[in-house]
């Protein structure tokens, strides 16, 4: 654009989404350019916002507003640390502790993994969440500790910075007022411009589906999935996705510190087989997509034997060292809760379903999550998994258990509600919990 | 509602209407009101601006709308005057002078005329433009003045202040940025909130249809005809509507002092018959519609005799001097322009048809009108029509005369390009240029 180019005006470019006519990218970046300066008042952002999501956005404008918002702030580049820079993203599920066990691994087998992760809000953890139930970890990291471990270790696990697409930032704040958020070129540019701007150039996605994930339908969890493919490829980046179920707890725990436990567990050899398996395979395809070992099957043995050979946790103890947590404390049971309250069978029957909202929301109630963003997290408390999904269990023979701040009898009640009990037992799904493979 | 009723969530009421629901008129009050106290930011309100325009507001809620804005302010109640309250709004139009005459003349025959205008902006002209070119008229009444000339003279002429109607101001100003101004809902409410606010009983409602108006087809005109009568029975008002002929101007003059002459030609019982006679049955139909004389034919009568008896010049001259107006100045020329400029006829044919627009557009380019609210007005200027619609010119034969500040000969070309000669007469119209009645 030259100088002499009159600026876009604000009021013709919502006019011609409210006409549901296709924007110009450059006037796509412009107008997020603008807002993200505060030279576009939030009135007109939010209308536009409205205009947008009654009259949506294509693929191509999606990809420019992923890029308009990327461009935004900072964007890392690390093609100087000398391996290929991959991340994984979840959409957010119960007990999804993946991130944990699969950055380590990644981290082992020829990528670097520059991870930048989100709080949890609403009934879904978040990996800083997690992390910071380790005592003294730190999830602040400066540019330069960021390039330090990536070169040093291969990894860092840090929350977004304010110089990380700033308009997300302000985007986000106005969906939120303006009931905008559940539109997914939104919510795809949102996440695609923060992994983009972290400097991943590889990024593998795992989009929840079920009754405990934002998308219930095998139907929308597959468009999100594309979407985010193509918008991540628009940016330059490789990207593939993996739809996987959500319909029970990935695991047995569900909780900030019994997560921790849990990752830990699996990196030491052990743990449940489903965190075990989606880690690898989701671990195996950041490697293989990247480039480090195209071949997938040598990708996934690559990730095995990283496993096997105990170098992933030692990994994570150097993570840990490295931003200022104890590694010692994962020796140590980490923040034991102080009441255990067994929950109970209401009757006879095949655990087979899972409100993860409710289940979410309980765990939220008990301290484990935020309503709003200035809350403080209990790492303690959450719920543990006794029997897995499919298990015969008989009336009153407990199957879960809470970990709670206090003794609450009704808590027990309030789990097993979550949970249904059938007569027969329910549909088998995959080692690994993929449904299917997008991209 | 009850102190304990919670209060509106805004993110639910745009969620609502986002969801192309209906809202309950309880939930619009509310978020009026607290949007005109700024309780509710203005992105929540551009928000739901947008997703209304985009999904629409039914009848129910348009006049929901309406009451909330007109109780967002002062509302006048002229009850103790003693004759009914009677106004009528046009939609605006090319040379609409429509007011001058009407509201002495129905001040004459048993109503009182509370009559609260706004300024031109755009193509068309405003009356209180036309009013201040009349020396020392002030159109700024306070509400003691307005209830006594009321009493004395039985109307009054002044601008809206900042106590009538502010949530109009406040939606008004938002629509403008947001580009949601032209949706016959948001329409409807501003014009009608304004009129009941100002204490309007019976509001006549001339609705113009054609090349120089804002509604182009009869379909449209009529359907923002029945909304207006809608929504301002709902507010217990008496209303009806007439879809009135803009294809070409009302009478002979467009510019401000030029339209004020024709008007006082028209109260003195000469001027164009096409003015007298839409002005006599848009105040013959208030005076009727007000109960003040119930039979349409004696209500003609009484307003023909009002004028016939020079009744209402001597009303318009009280009216200019309870104002601060010089009622001698209108004996004498009312600022002259310095130019005139003849049209001639590019061809010679019938004088067939008038873009209003680029006419209009002439007008405010010479100074007649306003680009932005803080431009001042050149009450001199604007185009005189030499010959009537329908009228034949031989080509170089001047059909019309420019008004302007300076001699500039690129005028009459340019006034030129804004008429149609064709080798056909175009189709006749009304004498008094209703097209249909409404309501």
């Amino acid at each position: 654009m030259t100088p002499e180019t009159a600026t876009l005006d604000p009021r013709v470019f919502i006019r011609e989404k409210r006409e549901k006519r296709e924007h110009k990218a450059d006037a796509i970046t412009e107008f997020v350019a603008r807002a993200t300066r505060r030279e576009i008042p939030d009135y007109q952002v939010s209308a536009w916002l409205m205009a947008a999501f009654l009259n949506g956005l294509s693929e191509s404008e999606t990809a420019a507003l992923t890029g308009a918002m990327t461009r935004s702030g900072r964007v890392f580049d690390w093609s100087a640390i000398g391996v290929p820079a991959a991340d994984k993203h979840s959409t957010g599920g119960i007990g999804d502790k993946i991130s944990l066990v699969l950055a380590p691994l990644a981290a082992c087998c020829g990528v670097c993994v520059p991870m930048v992760s989100g709080r949890g809000l609403g009934h879904t953890g978040g990996t800083l969440d997690k992390l910071e139930s380790i005592p003294g970890f730190s999830t602040r990291r400066s540019p330069d500790e960021m390039r330090s471990q990536l070169q040093s270790i291969g990894m860092f696990m840090a929350g977004q910075g304010p110089d990380l697409a700033p308009a997300d930032g302000l985007l986000y704040s106005l969906r939120d007022v303006t009931s905008t958020v559940e539109f997914q070129p939104f919510i795809v540019s949102s996440i695609v411009s923060k992994k983009i701007a972290e400097g991943a150039r590889t990024i593998v996605y795992d989009v929840k589906c079920g009754s405990g994930a934002f998308m219930r339908t095998l139907a929308d969890a597959r468009t999100l999935a594309e979407r985010l493919v193509a918008a991540t490829r628009a940016q330059g980046a490789n990207s593939n996705a993996f739809v996987t179920d959500m319909n029970w707890p990935i695991g047995n725990a569900i909780g900030n510190a019994l997560e921790v436990v849990e990752s830990i567990d699996v990196l030491r050899g052990s743990g449940p087989a489903e965190t075990r398996e989606l880690s690898v395979t989701l671990a195996a395809e950041m490697v293989r997509l990247a480039g480090a070992e195209p071949r997938p099957a040598a990708a996934r043995a690559r990730v095995e034997n990283a496993l096997a050979k105990g170098l992933a946790l030692e990994r994570f103890r150097a993570l840990v060292a490295a931003q200022g947590g104890d590694p010692q404390s994962l020796d140590r049971p980490l923040h034991p809760a102080p009441a255990m309250i067994d929950v109970p069978a209401p009757r006879e029957g095949y655990l087979s379903g899972c409100d993860g909202f409710a289940l979410g929301e309980l765990v939220v109630a008990m301290g484990g999550g935020r309503r709003q963003a200035s809350d403080t997290i209990d790492p303690r408390v959450g719920v543990m998994m006794l029997k897995p999904r499919g298990a015969t269990v008989k009336r009153g023979e407990p199957f879960a258990r809470v970990h709670a701040a206090a003794k609450d009898e009704g808590l027990a009640a309030r789990a097993a509600a979550c949970f249904t009990i059938a007569d027969a037992p329910p549909a088998p799904r995959a080692a690994d919990l993929v449904i299917e493979r997008v991209g």
